[in-house]
């Protein structure tokens, strides 16, 4: 396992975490996910870890540092499908994933990303034709 | 690694394959799969293998297998993003995938697969709308 995969759907990004997060797997999966934000312009990252099951500071740090990087690349970072078992962890050793938003699952995730990000530019010329 | 995880978007699901398959995790994503075809009455599964460099014929089996019961559940399946060496490797092993559909990145597969199953069905209201 080299590499974690990132799918391009549509304007945002998807990454599915099903194995642990080793350092230099980590910071292969930051280098290529700024690099794909930057080719693809995506404006949103959604990162799946239903199948996280034990989380640790490690991890709780590298989705800070997704966020805060996509958030420079001017892309919004929604953490999805947390166990109810992880999030009680998360709280017990400190971390509150600041910065990070939250969604149930990849569809409300893709929902919450689509209010932030706002219309996309051409429909909102669309909306100014309609007007005039 | 118990289980691969199942995401759900929209009508589809998608299925990323980043670990080696064996037998029970092979058996498990099989069942889980068609489980939650019937739960969310789903019509297209997508899997994603981009990270899969090494195939075997147990892993074309299970492919088949996957294409076949989703078949029988009223959904299509589309293999996105096999790695060129691993098409080739498939032919020289004589597995050519019959049943499953390919297509070169999720996007397309998604493009695809909304081809093959035609219209919604509240679309195809709208359309009678339209004429009437």
């Amino acid at each position: 396992m080299d590499r974690i995969p990132i799918l391009k759907m549509g304007e945002f990004l998807l990454v599915t975490i099903q194995v642990d997060l080793y350092d230099r797997l980590a910071l292969t999966l930051e280098s290529d996910l700024m690099n794909m934000v930057s080719r693809t312009e995506a404006k949103g990252v959604l990162i799946d870890i239903s199948s996280v099951s034990i989380v640790d500071s490690f991890m709780g740090r590298i989705l800070g540092n997704i966020a805060s990087m996509s958030k420079i690349m001017d892309a919004e970072t929604v953490v999805v499908g947390m166990q109810p078992a992880v999030a009680i962890t998360l709280v017990e050793l400190g971390l509150t994933l600041s910065g990070v938003h939250t969604a149930l699952d990849v569809e409300m995730g893709m929902e919450l990303l689509r209010n932030k990000i706002g219309p996309k530019p051409n429909e909102e010329e669309d909306l100014y034709d309609d007007i005039i």
